[in-house]
């Protein structure tokens, strides 16, 4: 049971009261597809320019990730820099330079029509949406958006993720999408765009999930010490839709097991509170499914009563 | 097995974008006491001027809190006034008339002083610590604090708390008494100053405890409209303390049962919910436990997995 994943990889310069990093691995489909490893076999579908160096090809190609889709042509690699507030809560983007993800037009091998998970990591809605039609027989798709393209790409995006089967996105989107400020009233009004599903991810407060006939709210995991946010909320992504796909779950079933999604969303925390442990994506050279599966315990003890 | 309760019994004015009401009956001792009697039987101790209405003083005894200790003096009522934000997450105080509280000096009825629980609400450090050396053979005592004592009585308010078993705080003041923004972190510091239980409150986000060995988090209960969030912590402190005291829970024992404490976190989020439901107390008027409980097991829906 497998995944497409698709989205931007990416070298990033970050910059956090922790430290600074001028050019590491990152973007959205990089985070999203090493976070769903552990869970199952992320097939991605990126571009990147002639500088995307081997050995961070290596690594990805090390976790297991299917790499028949990463496409490279001339050019650099897209470039995103950001510095982040002290407390962490806020990014000020230094720098962004598209390169030849400007010209990126997803394209998907033969071999990944016909899986049945798709995750559309953050790109242009038109985007999402055609590579949504090149899949055959999917179990469940869906994906992420931001700000800029619910501000400006309205009509767009509403008749992307009106084909989708679950949306993931955060607070303040979910806000700006529904027009409500109340998240139960926020999330009543996005049902009815098409998802059944809806996740809406609060950072440090955790993550809600919601569907017509229920909802599951988790707190965030206590971190002492965050190193560095970015990608958090793209593995989330990457971990609830990973153990879906590694249960075979169907969203579209009218009798799912709301436990298995639930659990989903506790991966989702469990994999985004990793990636903060460390600069950029370097927790995943280490991190094992048995911390991941021993975080998962964890969440029980702290939540259970 | 009851529990006597500190604080302000206040007339409020109070502005928020569903309504405005000039003058209804509030104050922290209120909220908690109002709270707590769905749990136990509270024993308040007070002081209102001659203005206080015959029929708010019933309505206290009509929920079956004993006020022995509400002691009535010549003057007014103290009187505070303040208005929302439209998203209701801050407010600003727009008048704090003190009067007959300002020289407020809790004195226990006889009959107050061999009960087995204490909660001060916020006040002036020195009379919590005043109060706690009324009673006699307590089993545990812990109480509230704000900003204001944080940063101008610290020092008072630290040989205060240091013979607390529980603080009960909400998050900007858990920054404020420890200097630490990472609330592990911060936590950890203030567990160091006596109390051996810190209850951080969290707004719409939620509630955390942590014992030294152990820590519990909490969501916030999703209301699809918040009317009046005024005396919500309060309420939050109530249930809390009101469901240890009813199951003759013992925060000293160093074998505790994590559960029932995990539970009272949960009473006290259930509490703090139905606050914010009508303006002032007046959601106090019609609430019946049955609805508490099932309100319990709604978290347990929605947080369980």
């Amino acid at each position: 049971m497998s995944l497409v994943v698709v989205g931007s990889v990416a070298y990033d310069g970050i910059e956090t009261p922790h430290g600074k990093v001028d050019r590491a691995l990152g973007g959205a489909c990089t985070y999203i597809a090493l976070s769903a490893s552990y869970f199952t076999r992320p097939h991605i579908v990126a571009v990147v320019g002639d500088d995307f160096a081997s050995e961070d090809e290596a690594f990805l190609a090390s976790r297991n990730i299917d790499l028949s889709g990463l496409e490279k042509v001339s050019g650099k690699t897209f470039f995103w820099a950001g510095v982040y507030s002290p407390d962490m809560n806020d990014r000020t983007t230094l720098t962004t330079e598209l390169n030849v993800f400007a010209d990126f037009k997803p394209k998907l091998p033969d071999s990944y029509r016909r899986q049945p998970y798709l995750l559309l990591g953050n790109i242009q809605p038109s985007l999402q949406r055609d590579v949504l039609s090149q899949m055959d027989g999917l179990r469940f798709a869906g994906g992420d958006t931001m700000n800029f393209w619910i501000t400006g790409f309205r009509d767009e995006l509403l008749a992307t993720i009106k084909n989708w089967d679950f949306l993931l996105i955060n607070d303040s989107e979910a806000r700006l999408l529904s027009g409500e400020s109340n998240m139960k009233r926020a999330a009543a009004k996005i049902l009815d765009m098409g998802p059944n599903t809806l996740v809406i991810k609060r950072g440090e407060y955790g993550a809600m999930l919601f569907r017509r006939d229920s909802y599951f709210v988790v707190p965030g995991y206590l971190l002492e010490e965050v190193f560095d946010p970015t990608g958090a909320g793209d593995c989330f992504a990457g971990g609830f839709v990973g153990y879906l796909a590694q249960c075979g779950f169907d969203l579209k079933d009218p009798n799912i097991d709301r436990k298995v999604l639930h659990r989903a969303v506790i991966y989702g925390s469990v994999m985004g509170s990793f990636c903060c442990e460390k600069f950029g994506v370097d927790r995943f050279r280490t991190l094992t499914r048995a911390e991941i599966d021993a975080r998962f315990e964890e969440f029980k003890t702290f939540t259970g009563f």
